[in-house]
Order: structure tokens, then C-alpha cells, then sequence
């Protein structure tokens, strides 16, 4: 269990290099919310963009969706989330708190509060079911019949526009449709940092198959997603495939997989792949009162399509990656860490150097070559440290190249192109070194 | 104030063909709430891909930030939001709804309920202010200690980042921070189609200057901002710059200017630029007890910076983007339409299509060149039509080229791309397609 790195080497680096920091800091921060910093809301948008690509953009059979977290309370009175998406809470009597009832030490109904240590005897303080929506109200009335929720899944969005998108985009089975969005779960034991927040990021697709595929193309999609993050980079060995007991089954799922990572706090989630059969498309087709079937051509029928839900956390993703990058290696001058993030994840692919920020000429040639990359690449200009300093500074963040430049430079037209991974270091032709990197980065 | 399209036009176009679907539609709707489908969703990508490559990505003196939804409540006392953040609202004493008694029909104190017609006397029954902010509870009770907002603007999670920011990426001033993000405001009264919503999307910078360069820093980024939208194809004649009278500025800002869009619905808000002196980190210095100035090695003085704040809406822009590019032509055989967006903005760069969907050479042809060309390009692929309909439908959504495989393309390895703003056709060969669009797509 004592993966390398530590939680809290993970956590320290992403403060200190501006990947992650605490939500509203300067007021004493806000329960288990968190703040993507420069770079982190770089890596974010690669992984997202990776992601978008490989589901949607490189694939005939996928659409794009980016419905509103807002929706109709009747969504998620039809989805199952008003009546059954809720943990059990009790209340200590001594000390007042409320905690997770099955998250209790001690065993049976007999357990003991965490915090001032009293008994807590379920049979006496039964629990009580505490739904894990956020709740706000909408337009001017502050009442009943203006509440709505914060999404608590992107999925819905996807399920109440199926008709739109098979009409507008002339669609037909099997097709699935992919969305990137936040969520939100009032969550009672948020933790391990981004891994379980309340405000969260998916990634989710729902495909709709007939229902006679949907075990076939269920496979297939456990398969690519596990791919997809072995692409970009993920080590085979962290990564595990979990097909869920039948007892551990939502009442609606025909099946589920789920993609593990062995985070440094153990083997946790990071996608699940589920078999929804036509539960959701049945459940709105009921509550709203509007068709919701599909009217197959070749065989003149009409049925619901069954849904095949792979559903990522864009958190955990970048939270994995981050993990799973980081390495420690010794070197003549003692460690150095690097963050050996895919190329097409990295935050910046390119830093430029000048080796002296006090020589005119070499800041302005620099400052020139940052421009012209600039065109086709992410290019990180930096002149705030020496030249050791700064290697370092871009090792730990993950970019890709440094291109220094020094007084050599200025005759001879040379640059020294440095690789993250080798630290090896060549000296190419300024003229040739946006070829040499398109080479080397072309993903 | 006729401007052409309508409306009515947009929002037809939208729905049809997969831009942007009302929220929850299903359900009858949700109020003044949006669902963007396929292409919206390519479209906004793409407009916050543009946004981001020019002011962060392009920049020396930006770094990006992606701060959560949820903050501190204490932040939006700081910021003024949960003391003045609020609209005047009146209720009618007969049919007992809610309005905004500024937009109530009649003069003075005597006003008219716009549903029941009754007189509404602003003397007897006065107007109760009522914030804007949407508000939820976290944690695992609902009382006033758990109330906390959605944030009705991105730009406070930029201010109590400052010092993080400074301190993990070494920044000196002069430089800004960028994000995009959701905000939430409970608008009285939403409107004019994806213009006004309760849930929408904003792109905020927050550009940190010494106070005697404000002035000119302003300036500047007015002049940038507007350029950016005319770079991206909106016609100088349907933009505006509107500085703001000192009567109508907030009573923290120093000067404000807005870019203004001619919309069908007339010159209305893209994006306002706002210089805001002090006010915030000020406001957040004294609130959090937390030291928020910055040090100025130079002149070894200490001092809360001056903040330049461009502000866009991204739902506006790409509303303004969509109005602008639609167009009615003439043709031989009746009216097309076409959506002239500009190269990075459209959401499908090339369109591949078989000319005869049941000749099985001519299929295989036709996604051999889509899946060559997606390597580098966001393609599509379609037969779901005769070529006329195809063409039609790939001009209405603003493809710029499509690739036509026919018969002939067989024999010769030649295939027809036509140009969607000029019609012009050329034949190519397939080998040449991937060099041809490079030449015409590199933005």
C-alpha cells in the first residue's frame, strides 16, 4: 500500500508549482473544494481535449453535448435521485456532530462517534437518509415549488436531449453522445485531496445500442476506455479492470466494470462502464410523458434503445495522471524530479531560456524563437532563475523541451534543445527547430 | 432596428440543426436555461479555444486559473455581492406574482401588474430588494451556517488566487490571470434566447498593474478586445465601443467600457471592460486578514496592484458569432444558407461525402480519406442524403469544405472540394487533399 509518491509530495508540489490549490484559501478554505492553478487548468484542458478527440471527434458514431447543470426538478424525480440518491446520517447526542452512519467505528448498531468518543447506539438514533443533492431555488420566490438541483451527473442532460439529437443530426443506432460538465454531490466524507470533492468534473458518454447489443458493445467499451489511459501514459501494473459483483449492482444495471488506479491511498475508481438497459430513456419516457423510442427502418420497429454508460472523473483522471507521472531520480547534483506527463498532456510542451537575462541580444533572440514556436506550440518563456534552476523548475512541471539559448547562439545560430526524460541535449539550427519539434511532438 | 436575421431565424436554425436545445424540453422547460447540442458544443469549444490561445496561451504576461463554482461565503461579503448584489422586486397584491418594480409597466409610483392588469402603488406595497445569488447548503445540515453561493461571476476566484499565483509561477507585474467558467445569477427577468441566462459562461481576466498605469492598460486592452472579435470575422459595422458615463460606473471602478454587438434585439453587452483600481484585493485583504499586496523589487515599495478586467460572456459571443455569420444567398435552384464562421470557430472544418451512399467502392473511399484527414482536422462524415441535401446541410452549419467522392474518383484518385463561401469546386488529388486544407485551414 505505500506507493510511491506520497499523497502528501503530490499534494505539495501542486501548491508549490501552481497545479492545484485550496478553494478560497485566504478564508480558511471551504470543505474539500479545490482551485486548478495555472497549470493544473492547463493539464485539465489537454486531458479534456484528449478525451473530446478520442470520443467524439475521431469517431463517426459519437456526438457532442454540453447541456445546462441547472435542470427540471422532474429530471431527478424520474432519474431515481430525489427518492433514492441518499446516504444514512446520524447525530451524536453528547457532541451534536452528524456523521455517515455506515462510516462509523464500532460494529453492528453499537458504534462510537469519531470526534468526542461517546457511544452511539443505532436502535436508539436510528439514521436518517440525507439526500446527497445540492438544493437552490429558482426565479423570485424562495419556496417549494421553485427548487431545483445542481446536476449531481452529467448523464441526464444526455438522456432528456436522445430525441433532439437523433432528429437534428439525422442519427441512427448504434450512436452514442459524449459530454464534459461539472457536477455536484453534497458529499459527507469528501477526500483524498481531488479525488472525492463536491464539486466535481465528468466526462461521461451514454451509447445507445439495440438491446441486443448492448452486452457485446459493452465489452468494447471497457476495452477503449482502459486503452485511452494506457495511451496516455498510464502504467499498465496501476491500473486494474473490476467487474461489479451482481449484489453490488444498481437495481437498473444489466452490468458494471469499473477502471481502478492504484492511487498512493489504494486502489480507487476512475471510470466505470456500466449496462444501463433502457431504465433512464424509460423512466423520462414515463415522467414526461413524451416518446422517447427509436423508430428502427430495416426492421420497422419502434423500442427503446438500451444504454451503454462509460463515466469518467475528470479530477481523478488529472489526479492519476499527475500521480502516476512524478518520479525521483538521482542525478550528478544530487535529485531531480520530473513529472513525465504524455505530450499531450503536459502543460507546456516547449520552455525557452535565455542562459543570461542580463545580455539584450540573447533575451530578444529568445523572446523572437518564443514567438515564432508560438504558432504551433504551448511555449513557456522564462528568464526569472539560472539555467539549472530553470531545467528544474520545467522537469517538475512536466514540459517537454527546453531550448536554451546562450552567447554561442549568437553566432553560430544554434540553440541547445534539452529532452525532459534523456536530459539529453542537442544543438540544432534556430531555422530547424520547429521542425525538430514537430517531429518530436506530433501526437 | 429590423436587423437581419430574426431571431426567430436563430433559434429555429439552433434547434434544427443541433446547436442549442431549451433545457429540460421534455419537461416543458426549465426557465431561461440552454442545452448546447452537437454543434453548440463544438461551437463554444472552439470559441474558448480561440479566447484562451490568444490571452493566455499567445501571451508572456498571462497564466490561466480554473478556481471552482463554490467559494467561501465570506467572499462574497468581501466582494459586496451579498449586501448589494440585488434587484428591487414588488409583489402584486391581487394575483400576488413577483416583478422587478423597475420593468413594471406605468410611471412613478403608480404601476400596472403586466399579468392581471391591477394597479401596483409602489408607495403602499414598496419594493423589497432581492439578491441575484443562487444559494445552496453544504455539508450535512441545512441551516445559515451551511449557506454558501454559486458564484455570479469568475473573477472573485481570480483575486483570492493572486498571491498563489504570484508565488508559484514568479510573476512580476505587470500580468493577468484568465478563466472560463459557469456563474449563476437568478435573473428576474432572463430573456433574448441564450443572451440573458440564470446559468451562463463567462471568459474574465483579471489584469494586475501598477496604479499609475492603469489608465493606459485600459485603454489597451479595450482596443484588443475589440480586435479579437473582429480578427474572428464580427463586422465592424454591427461593434461598438460604449465608455460608460460616471453616473452609470460602479461606484469601485475608475472607468468603464463595453463591446457592444448589434443583435437582432438591438446593441446589447458582449463583453465590458472595466478598470477596477484596488476595490477587490482591498476588499479581500481586509476581510480574510490576509496580506494581498505585491512587492516591487525595484522600487522596494509594497502596494495593492490596480486590476484591468476584461469580461466576456461566452454564450454572447457565440450568439453574436452565430447572428453574424448567417447568411441568404441567391442561388440557381432557390435560397442557401450559410454560416460563414469564421475557420476556428466553425464546428466541422472538412465534410467527406460519397456521392452514392449503396456503391460500396465509393463508401470505402470516403472514409478511408475521413479517417486520414481527422489525424490533423475536425471531420465529418455524411451519407445520409443526395449531395444536394448534403451540401445544403454542411453550408447551414458552417463546413468549410466538403469532399465529394464520386464515381469517377475511382479511376482518376481525384475527389471534388468545394469551397463553402464561394461554391467553387476543384478537383484534387486524394494524395494532395491533407497539403490542399492545410494551405487553406493553418489559422
Amino acid at each position: 500500500m505505500a506507493e510511491k509518491p506520497s499523497m502528501d509530495t503530490v499534494v505539495s508540489l501542486c501548491k508549490r508549482r501552481g497545479f492545484v490549490f485550496q478553494g478560497s484559501e485566504i478564508y480558511g478554505g471551504i470543505g474539500s473544494v479545490w482551485d486548478y492553478g495555472p497549470l493544473g487548468a492547463e493539464l485539465k484542458r489537454n486531458l479534456k481535449s484528449a478525451w473530446w478527440k478520442s470520443v467524439v471527434q475521431a469517431r463517426d458514431d459519437m456526438e457532442g453535448l454540453d447541456a445546462a447543470i441547472l435542470m427540471h426538478p422532474q429530471v431527478w424525480k424520474a432519474s431515481g435521485h430525489v427518492d433514492g440518491f441518499a446516504d444514512p446520517l446520524v447525530d451524536c447526542k453528547k457532541c451534536k456532530r452528524r456523521f455517515r452512519a455506515d462510516h462509523l467505528p464500532g460494529k453492528g448498531d453499537i458504534r462510537r462517534c469519531p470526534d468526542c468518543q461517546s457511544e452511539i447506539n443505532l436502535l436508539e438514533t436510528p439514521p436518517r437518509m440525507f439526500n446527497l443533492m445540492l438544493k437552490t431555488f429558482l426565479g423570485p420566490v424562495e419556496d417549494a415549488g421553485s427548487i431545483t438541483y445542481l446536476r449531481p451527473e452529467t448523464a441526464q442532460g444526455i438522456f432528456v436531449n436522445f430525441t433532439n439529437v437523433v432528429n437534428s443530426r439525422h442519427r441512427k443506432l448504434p450512436f452514442g453522445i459524449a459530454q464534459i460538465g461539472k457536477s455536484f454531490r453534497n458529499e459527507i466524507t469528501p477526500g483524498n485531496f481531488t479525488f472525492r470533492t463536491r464539486e466535481f468534473e465528468q466526462m461521461e458518454i451514454e451509447y445507445f445500442v439495440k438491446p441486443d447489443e448492448a452486452a457485446a458493445s459493452h465489452e468494447r467499451w471497457v476495452q477503449e476506455r482502459y486503452d485511452w489511459y494506457v495511451e496516455l501514459g498510464i502504467k499498465k501494473e496501476k491500473l486494474q479492470l473490476r467487474p461489479h459483483g451482481a449484489g453490488e449492482l444498481a437495481h437498473y444495471a444489466k452490468a458494471c466494470t469499473d477502471i481502478e488506479y492504484l492511487f498512493p491511498f489504494g486502489w480507487s475508481e476512475l471510470e466505470g462502464i456500466a449496462n444501463r438497459g433502457d431504465f433512464d430513456l424509460r423512466q423520462h419516457q414515463e415522467a414526461s410523458g413524451k416518446e422517447l423510442t427509436y423508430f428502427d427502418q430495416p426492421s420497422n420497429t419502434r423500442f427503446l434503445p438500451f444504454v451503454i454508460e462509460p463515466s469518467g472523473g475528470v479530477d481523478r483522471a488529472a489526479l492519476a495522471f499527475l500521480v502516476d507521472a512524478y518520479r525521483e531520480e538521482t542525478v550528478n547534483d544530487g535529485t531531480r524530479v520530473v513529472l513525465g506527463l504524455h505530450k499531450a498532456l503536459a502543460p507546456f510542451q516547449v520552455a525557452v531560456l535565455p542562459l543570461l537575462k542580463n545580455r539584450p541580444e540573447l533575451v530578444e533572440l529568445a523572446r523572437k524563437i518564443t514567438a515564432g514556436l508560438r504558432r504551433e506550440f504551448v511555449v513557456k518563456y522564462d528568464d526569472t532563475a539560472s539555467i539549472g534552476k530553470l531545467y528544474r523548475r520545467q522537469d517538475e512541471i512536466g514540459t517537454l523541451y527546453c531550448i536554451t539559448v546562450d552567447v554561442d547562439s549568437l553566432q553560430d545560430h544554434k540553440v541547445t534543445v534539452r529532452d525532459r526524460d534523456t536530459m539529453q541535449q542537442e544543438r540544432i539550427d534556430v531555422a530547424q527547430v520547429e521542425n525538430y519539434l514537430r517531429k518530436k511532438l506530433n501526437c
